[in-house]
């Protein structure tokens, strides 16, 4: 068995890189937080994608929160190459406030990150970004925390992919 | 606002250290997958932490999957300090197979990982893992991949968990 999929659910994001015409989405799960202040956050690509290559020449990328509404739209960044696929979806590339390679308005929110550092992992390059301007739905995320009913997306296995329920669970009504 | 949280939710493992009577656990939510091949896994943890003394000085640690029926030990492992409060949860430590520090016999999966990077990164270390030993509950990983009734557990914000629902979405089928 993949050991990794132990892991999983995970959530699955979009990444950005690249500017104008070669500018490039990608669908990632394997992203994460890594300081609360500065706000640092990874995000780990395969050198075969050429995301990749657009992360290592503009040393910036925007990592996007996709609903689970735009699930056509991650497959596509997530099985396809090149930028050419973003015709094939109905991302709306806009103007980030912070850096130069585009956000995804009709995304739940953006992070628009600048490469801080980068390592090589394994068969993953793990690219480390400070996030110094960011974008968000007030639908999805009201007082600044995460509204369930936005559908937020993660990954099964393959081709399964799953959101939250509405149920939340508090520590301590059990005992 | 916390800019992180536009990531969230995010799912939510616990992180055992040590051994013997110094055996530590503590709940973490910044933890990605970085590498299939050899299979690597990090995990974001703050020097304030007890277990980032005990992964220091032992160079291991596993990563155990809760299932939602753990919220209330997970908020110990979360929100307790030192290996104390072990005695406050039902987490059933057991050897691993592959490293001196135990599993959760109780969880979901376990991930027994060696310390081979680690890099501080703002106010956390980030600690890389190689996967050289796992267990898993085949309930919840029947042929390998994660059955939602298994309950898998999510950190929404603060005291509020969640977990997924029951249905698959699969990409195509809106078009």
């Amino acid at each position: 068995m993949d050991v990794y999929r132990l892991l999983y659910p995970m959530r699955t994001y979009i990444v950005v890189a690249g500017r104008g015409d070669e500018t490039n989405v990608m669908a990632a799960d394997w992203v994460t937080v890594l300081s609360h202040e500065p706000t640092l956050i990874g995000v780990a690509i395969s050198p075969k994608r050429f995301t990749w290559e657009l992360v290592k020449r503009y040393r910036e990328f925007v990592v996007s929160v996709p609903s689970v509404e735009m699930l056509d739209d991650v497959w596509v960044a997530g099985t396809k190459h090149g930028p050419g696929k973003l015709r094939e979806t109905s991302f709306e590339l806009v103007p980030s406030g912070s850096i130069e390679t585009p956000s995804i308005g009709n995304a739940l929110a953006n992070l628009e990150c600048r490469v801080v550092d980068e390592r090589d992992y394994g068969d993953h390059t793990f690219f480390v970004g400070e996030v110094i301007g960011f974008s968000y739905s007030k639908k999805a995320f009201p007082s600044g925390k995460p509204h369930l009913g936005a559908g937020f997306l993660a990954h099964l296995s393959w081709m399964d992919f799953v959101t939250f329920s509405n149920k939340i669970y508090r520590p301590g009504k059990g005992r």
